[in-house]
């Protein structure tokens, strides 16, 4: 029988899983290595196939309604010979009682070593594949691994290292090294069964056992069938036509602007949409909508989008929720198709009349095809084009762009960033994604020649899928930096499986960073810091690095957060030692590194003999100068800092030998002339796009990231 | 045979292991449930003791030499029959050889939960007991947790939560409950044996198996012994008798104080020891000692200690190191006994010369019954005695006290928290420890009236035990919070037991934060965030926060922050968001929790009222109120931010029923107004003692150690 025939009849019949031999027969279609065994009708037929299995065997009763066959005393082990089978089989039938329809008869296997495999199919990602620890301490452990299918034989070969239990893999206490291609063949034939069958909800091969000679065997399997599932599928594969590159134009540098609700009078503290454009420079033609005025802001008003004379190229729409199904209405009677809904008031409320008025404005959105940014949110942010929605933007345009499911995320971060001298191509805030979600800005971006770093930050997606696809793809050519808000919430969903139960929080977001290499921060101030890294540095070659610094306890506190931070601090050769012990004391200094040396930073002739040796270091892949401005203060009252500040802005990036280098540093006292010359080092290095960071954790962070990403680059992850 | 006579015989056998059937009699006198056995000398006994067990049996090979059972195949599981177990005994005799002296019989217990319980000799903390998931798999998995001994059934009680297997104590997949009480008494147990016998160096009970009917037992046991561990033990029972009050008291309060190696001239940037000493406004006598010359900055200079005309209070050595050793042997010949050597270039160096240095000195404190702070350290700073070693320290006294090992973090901490308006009673920087260390320190602090909370940063210790016992007695009275530098460095050392391979790197030092209760904290930042804390708050009652704030994705972002840090954000009561409703509007504001609404902080009245809402919610525990001055500083141009700053300072205590609040604020406009409210913002909430942090993670972290402390202290940990 077929792969779609088992399943369809299961489900032609109403039944939502599989038997256990169906679910076997199913997956054995896809490299998962089944256990051989043999379905029989009683006793008898049960003791003669155990003969020709050879002894000791399993019995199992089997019927379409039997599940739960451990808890009910239907798995019957060791069974030694025919009699015993015989008894079993009639112990079996006495638990079982109607529901029986047959035994399933399979060799008693032995090993220490189980895993368990699976499937489960995430309402965002669709199928996604886990791998780990099994046996019936799975939950107890969770020690398992998850990719978002499909995948490849590589990806799931990363994914077996993932697991703590991986060590169990290799020769194992004499038992033989398993059968890792074996595994990896489930892995990759579970992708593809997740991926051919939406049905399929699904999947638990608990255990996978790993036999003494190393063989792999799935003694148990679990396949659960959904018809909700299905309905994910299509919803994934049915791609709106939105992200029509003409019409994306049209909306980031759009020639005219209708404004929707644009008060007569601008309120305290806030210009609004209208005005927030018209301060900043805005060139095109804009065209206020509101039927109590005439004119406003200079500006002929309109009592209708209607009486506007030319389809504009956006819409702003800034009317309370109640009235914005009627502003749409109008845009669609107008011809106009681009449009961004400020207004809130929505489903982001989580209550029944903006749930409501969401699904009202999304149907004539739909019918109408409407492409819309919004609602609940502060759209876009062009500073070419001279368009944003807020106040005191940044007028510099950037190689960043920054797709952000928050609108105060949107401005925040705009600010933040322009305080290091990061300026952006484009942001988008696009709220509740009503019509257009994070992946058809995505699409856009990635063919944008002014954008050549992409941030996120996404709460809820509604095509995992495509997502994992455009970020693989999109990474190698531009960098793909994620925050991702909500990751400690737990959805309550109800489960089948193990699979099921071990899917929810970060475990699934973590395979999208895994498999897309995209970087993966949790606070706007990470993503600004790692901009820092992608826009000014060389690419890193490893996670060795080497640390110059000076002041109290650097050494070990350096040690510390660089190892928590991911990064290895190795023990400099001794040639590169020898180097630094020619200028550079044994008392009150360390120069096995971190060195931590006075003399070596105390005087700019040091510095650059101490910079050179550490880069030529072949040990140390990455470079951490560490300026603890306390301790350097005191030379020349502050100067020796800004001629500090100076050298390292001109200076430090040839004689690194082209090894990436940041600089951090730290200032305890609290003394005006320290805070200013602190500004003054901080600002001559963003000026001159020299990485710096306030502390080490900081620096230490984005450095081990930052080589996390050149390594996946470079290797795929490895 | 009693526990020390087994343990004899074998040593003085020369055997460093215990044989499998001496350690069970070992073990089972200080309550480890071992399984029955018998020893037997041949295969006929062994059939015949088999019988008496009952079938199945184990059978395994003992003897002196035998090690290695398994590998070598000494053990025989799951024998049938009298026939079957004299086989085996047959094959373990080929195989064992002439090492062969006997044999073991046991019953062959089943089970599917099998747990670790052990013991290592830790060089910092002596005997430390695991308890963890056990097995084959112990070392894949590392499902563990440590507890100093001696501890109590309280404590072993809590260890067994820790691990992540511990769901397995439950009833489980139709096998019973675990016998809990028997595992406690067992590690209780390991705890006794471990004080009682310092030769004992290792043990591993592996499997601790807990059968289908919950009863647990030692199937399997390996004791290792050393004579090296005897000598740890003896260092930690030898207390020097130097902790007395009165000499302490001088050395803090000192009345006249001799320093050895003042420069005639000062140096460029730092004033010198004397010079610090003068400059803080030191009332006492003073005596520079320097032989080529007369006077130093107003000051009569003496050629020797010898020569001055009263033995000091404190003497203060700063020569280079190789002129220590004469130094001090002028101290013993003048009879100063109060010694700080600022000097370094000993042991920390690594380096053999310093290495010998730092012996030779020793031995001569020791000898001249030197009291030493050092060397390699900052000393002492005290305000209230007018003595510090450094420059511009803060002249107030507080009630915070900070024991350091780096003479760097003592000067940065004390000056990185007067920012924040907390002040210090006494700092002590002890650098290497020559023959006063952290608990000598501690011990005077502790009874210090002036010191209200202790702090300290610690790299290594010198006996673990005791300052295990100090901060238990004391946090109770005076929380204690600990900065422990080199968590992440992974001593090497060979082991016998699994015990021993788990035990390094941070895992013995968690035992002593949970023991104790101590706060851990892993920078200094982190130090001075929980200070405000510890010096302001009332107790917290529980780990359920209430977040009031507005502003971008701060709902979503502050769930994550809290939730990352170890707090509950509960969905607030219905009457608390009806409350809430009545003046907060449904679109663009939340109320669940955050409850992120800018009408409630954009108006003092509203405020007070929001305050007093979510106070009086039963579910809250904690409070944060979390500020965005980019959202609040376009009204009145920054002018209400500053009048909320005093509305908090001087009113929001009123309004949170006792409960502890903390404000943290976020600004990244990059703004010179906004910078100036900014820290006029901070500025106000420090002088009034109200806790701020710059952003909303350092506030979480710090209220969820600040409730671990409460929890800790109000039910010992749970």
């Amino acid at each position: 029988m077929e792969a779609n025939e088992l399943i369809n009849r299961a489900m032609a019949r109403g039944r939502m899983t599989l038997t256990e031999a169906e679910a076997k027969k199913l997956l054995s279609k896809y490299d998962v290595p089944v256990v051989d065994e043999v379905v029989v009708n009683n006793g008898e037929e049960a003791a003669v196939q155990a003969e020709n299995i050879g002894f000791p065997v399993v019995l199992k009763g089997l019927g379409e309604k039997v599940t739960h066959k451990t808890e009910l005393g239907l798995v019957r082990l060791n069974l030694g010979n025919e009699e015993e089978v015989k008894q079993a089989a009639a112990a079996i039938a006495e638990s079982a009682g109607a529901d029986l329809e047959g035994y399933l008869v399979q060799p008693m296997l032995s090993g220490r070593r189980e895993f368990v495999a699976g499937l489960v199919r995430d309402p965002q990602f669709g199928p996604v594949v886990m791998f780990g620890w099994g046996g019936v301490f799975t939950e107890a452990l969770r020690d398992v691994a998850f990719r978002i299918a499909p995948f490849d034989e590589t990806e799931a070969d990363r994914m077996l290292d993932e697991v703590r239990a991986a060590g169990l893999l290799g020769a194992f206490r004499g038992e033989a090294l398993a059968d890792r291609d074996a595994i990896i063949k489930a892995l990759v034939g579970l992708s593809r069964l997740g991926t051919e069958f939406p049905e399929v909800a699904e999947i638990d091969v608990n255990p996978l056992l790993v036999g003494p000679d190393g063989r792999v065997t799935a003694v148990d399997a679990l396949v659960a069938l959904s018809r909700e599932s299905q309905l994910t599928q299509r919803h994934f594969e049915s791609e709106a036509v939105q992200t029509d590159k003409s019409f994306m134009d049209a909306m980031f540098h759009p020639k005219s602007i209708a404004v929707i609700g644009v008060p007569r009078t601008m309120e305290a503290g806030w210009l609004g949409l209208m005005g927030s454009i018209q301060a900043f420079g805005y060139p095109g033609r804009l065209y206020p909508i509101n039927p109590k005025a005439d004119e406003i802001n200079g500006l002929k008003a309109y009592a209708s989008l209607t009486d506007v004379p030319e389809p504009v190229d956006l819409v702003l729409v800034s009317v309370p929720a109640p009235l914005v199904p009627a502003a749409l209405r109008d845009c669609v009677a107008s011809g106009n198709k681009n449009v961004h809904i400020f207004s809130a008031g929505f489903k982001e409320t989580g209550e029944a009349e903006g749930i409501r008025l969401q699904e009202e404005i999304e149907d004539i959105a739909r019918k109408g095809g409407l492409r819309v940014i919004g609602p609940n949110c502060m759209g876009l942010y062009v500073p070419k084009a001279r368009i944003v929605t807020w106040m005191s933007p940044s007028g510099e345009s950037g190689p960043v762009a920054f797709i952000s499911q928050s609108g105060g995320h949107a401005q925040d971060f705009t600010h933040y960033s322009s305080r290091f001298g990061i300026h952006f191509s484009k942001v988008i805030s696009f709220g509740n994604a009503l019509t257009l979600d994070s992946t058809d800005f995505l699409e856009y971006l990635g063919e944008d020649e002014e954008t050549k770093i992409i941030t996120m930050y996404l709460e809820g997606i509604q095509n995992g899928p495509k997502l994992l696809r455009q970020i693989t793809e999109l990474n190698r050519r531009k960098p793909v930096i994620v925050y991702k808000g909500g990751l400690t919430e737990f959805g309550a969903r109800a489960v089948a499986s193990h699979t099921g139960s071990l899917a929810g929080g970060e475990h699934i977001w973590d395979a999208l960073y895994r498999q897309s290499g995209a970087v993966k921060v949790n606070s706007l101030e990470e993503m600004a810091d790692m901009l820092l890294a992608f826009l000014h540095l060389p690419p890193a070659r490893g996670h060795r690095v080497g640390i110059l610094g000076t002041g109290g306890g650097i050494g070990v506190a350096a040690t510390d957060t660089c190892a928590r931070a991911g990064l290895e601090v190795p023990v400099l050769t001794e040639k590169t030692q020898k180097a630094f012990r020619e200028f550079v004391p044994a008392a009150g200094n360390s120069i096995r590194n971190p060195v931590d040396a006075h003399p070596a930073i105390s005087d700019l002739g040091n510095l650059e003999k101490a910079l050179n040796i550490l880069a030529g270091d072949p040990l140390v892949d990455v470079m951490i100068l560490s300026i603890a401005i306390d301790w350097l203060f005191n030379v020349e009252e502050g100067g020796y800092v800004r001629k500090l500040a100076e050298y390292i802005a001109e200076q430090s990036r040839k004689h690194t030998s082209g090894k990436p280098l940041v600089v951090c540093w730290r200032r305890f006292r609290p003394d005006q002339g320290m805070e200013e010359v602190e500004h003054f080092f901080q600002k001559t290095l963003y000026d001159a796009g020299v990485p710096v960071y306030d502390n080490l954790s900081r620096a230490a962070i984005t450095l081990s990231k930052f080589a996390d990403y050149h390594r996946f680059i470079n290797t795929g992850g490895r």
